[in-house]
């Protein structure tokens, strides 16, 4: 059956690098006779520009209709002032609670070609292969009430509201101890809890649910800010993190930062399985639309091929094809070539859509 | 006039490193003729087992009568299941937000003979030195409603609140502010505004306050995850980082960690100057209790050396005595002393007296 997948650019690079996926998705139909059926569609400021939403009801629908969503990134300094509910960031956080991908996967893995553009010391980063599994639909996210209300002074309040309740924590913990056991069997799960409630409830929950159906898993506790450090201090210690929205959001960027290329890792936000056997699942690079970059033509677009892979691995049940593309991702990183973001000396320094060719070229040869 | 300062040792390696901060002060009296009314008292996991609260209202008390409070540091997994009211980390959150003590000022500071202790190659941190403010009375440490909640179905909910006002965030904008001009006058201040209403406010009054009163300063922002990335990126970019309690506590931990040397780093936190120009203080290190070296005569009394250093310089109005005492401690690592944490090849290893009898010799010496 031919799998429906819909893609959103987005902004920024968004579009620069997914045009690099369609050489990939032309390759598999040209060599592997596999062809998909692919909608396009706008987000973010793109969308904005034509229909002054940041994503239409459409899309949504859309969405929840595909076998699975390819996202570039969203957000865009043009729009800053457009309004609280209408930037461009609402896009991806509409997607993710309106299609209940709960799940964010978020690894962050050496490539051994790239262990110099880490700025951290190489003998700290060799090998690192984290798996941060954000939760993606609650906590300060999405709580209310929420709001800036004007005080009697005239002054201003802002609010947000963290809330996770024993399901929330639970679905997203059980998703942590799956993979776990298909690595290396550790969990780590961070939170709060000697300042925060919602904290304190999370670690309950997640150590309960341990005992109850992972005890073969190992699992630690770690604060959030102790996680911080030692994600600095000695990364390797981690094997898979849990923890919520907000932690979530930093702790990945910073693990994905210190593998030095940001510009080369995946991600996937997952649902719940449906009575039909269907998982609602997002693909998106780690990185964002990195306005400052924007149409130079200069982008890393192996992070956004690499989120393909992902997709036909979980979503299309691809194994085979996934791996062939790492292992053309893997051959262009070995035969020297590298986009600006990981360039390193004796090294050559391409753009985007040489890169994506030199992909297509290694499938080729595969 | 004599100085009135309350010791607060607390747990784990606390009154350890605090026992080297005596020796100081013995020498301050010895040969200076600098006498200090010095009282102690218990914090933490240490008043729990004696008083069974983490602090007791007459310490509250005795911190805002003194000059000065010189803090060790709180949190022992021993009291892991005393119930969220009673835990020992209660000890500092109430002497701050008892004492208002709103801007809690974290340097990330590299010691030119310690860049080979940091995880991050030298030409990436050789030079830091990073001011962050972060605020501490406010935000979703402190805001209600909070707690945890039985649902219905006996599953429960777990709910903080974030909430900042204008004129907290004004004032600790302020001191960042105030900082910067004498520092390299660049401030960044640091939200998640493209998801919260909260960090949108937060956004609006810094940007408000500086077009009104430093104008003169670099402002620029940056949303907490990138910022997280930016510090491992290239942390030498920032100067006086302004941001909330939870991001504060995260990055500020963040950035100390790049230093390699966090066993090095004081902190100040202060509160408003009342009609009688006395401002409430409290100094600490940035480490924590570290549970797992206490007792054992290995922790680094650095940190807390220097952070009576900066209690002697911000609320003694004692320059001359706070450069000394910085001068020996460097001269004490240029003589080749380093404790576990901040050990290198070639170096000599000690344990916490051995280094803080060092300190003194070289304050003998001087
Ligand atoms: C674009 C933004 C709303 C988003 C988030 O904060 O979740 C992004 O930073 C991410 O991590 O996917
Ligand atoms: C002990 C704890 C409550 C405290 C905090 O989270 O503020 C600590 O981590 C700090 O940063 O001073």
């Amino acid at each position: 059956v031919t799998k429906k997948l819909l893609v959103l650019p987005g902004d920024g690079i968004g579009p620069e690098v997914m045009n690099e996926v369609a050489r990939v998705v032309a390759w598999m139909g040209r060599a592997r006779g596999i062809v998909f059926d692919i909608s396009e569609d706008l987000v973010g400021g793109a969308s904005l520009a034509v229909h002054g939403v940041p994503i239409r009801d459409e899309v949504i629908v859309a969405a929840r209709a595909a076998d699975a969503v390819l996202f570039g990134s969203v957000g865009d300094p043009k729009w800053a002032s457009v309004g609280f509910d209408l930037r461009p960031e609402v896009a991806i956080l509409k997607l993710r609670q309106e299609l209940g991908l709960f799940a964010n996967l978020r690894p962050a893995k050496v490539f051994d070609a790239l262990v110099e553009a880490s700025t951290l010391k190489p003998e700290v980063v060799a090998g690192l292969d984290i798996m941060i599994v954000r939760e993606s639909v609650g906590g300060i996210y999405f709580g209310t009430p929420r709001g800036i209300e004007t005080l009697p002074d005239g002054t201003k309040r802002g609010i947000n509201t963290e809330i996770y309740t024993t399901s929330e924590i639970e679905r997203v913990a059980r998703v942590a101890f799956d993979l776990a056991r298909q690595r290396g069997n550790r969990v780590c799960s961070v939170e709060k809890c000697n300042v925060m409630e919602s904290g304190l409830l999370w670690k309950e929950v997640v150590t309960a649910l341990h005992a109850r159906e992972y005890a073969d898993v190992e699992l630690t506790h770690m604060l959030a800010d102790n996680c911080a450090m030692q994600l600095v201090r000695n990364p390797r210690q981690f094997d898979v993190i849990v923890t919520g929205n907000l932690f979530g959001d930093l702790l990945s960027d910073l693990a994905s930062m210190l593998t030095g290329s940001l510009g080369m890792l995946p991600s996937a936000t997952l649902g719940a399985v449906d009575a039909k056997g269907k998982r609602p699942a997002l693909y998106e690079p780690i990185h964002g639309s990195a306005p400052d970059i924007a149409g130079k033509g200069i982008a890393n677009p192996l992070a956004q091929i690499l989120s393909f892979a992902m997709l036909l691995r979980y979503s299309c049940a691809m194994e085979a094809d996934a791996a062939l593309i790492e292992q053309a991702v893997a051959n262009v990183l070995a035969s020297g070539l590298r986009t600006a973001d990981i360039m390193s000396p004796g090294m050559a320094q391409v753009g985007t859509s040489v890169m994506g060719e030199a992909v297509v070229r290694e499938l080729d040869k595969l």
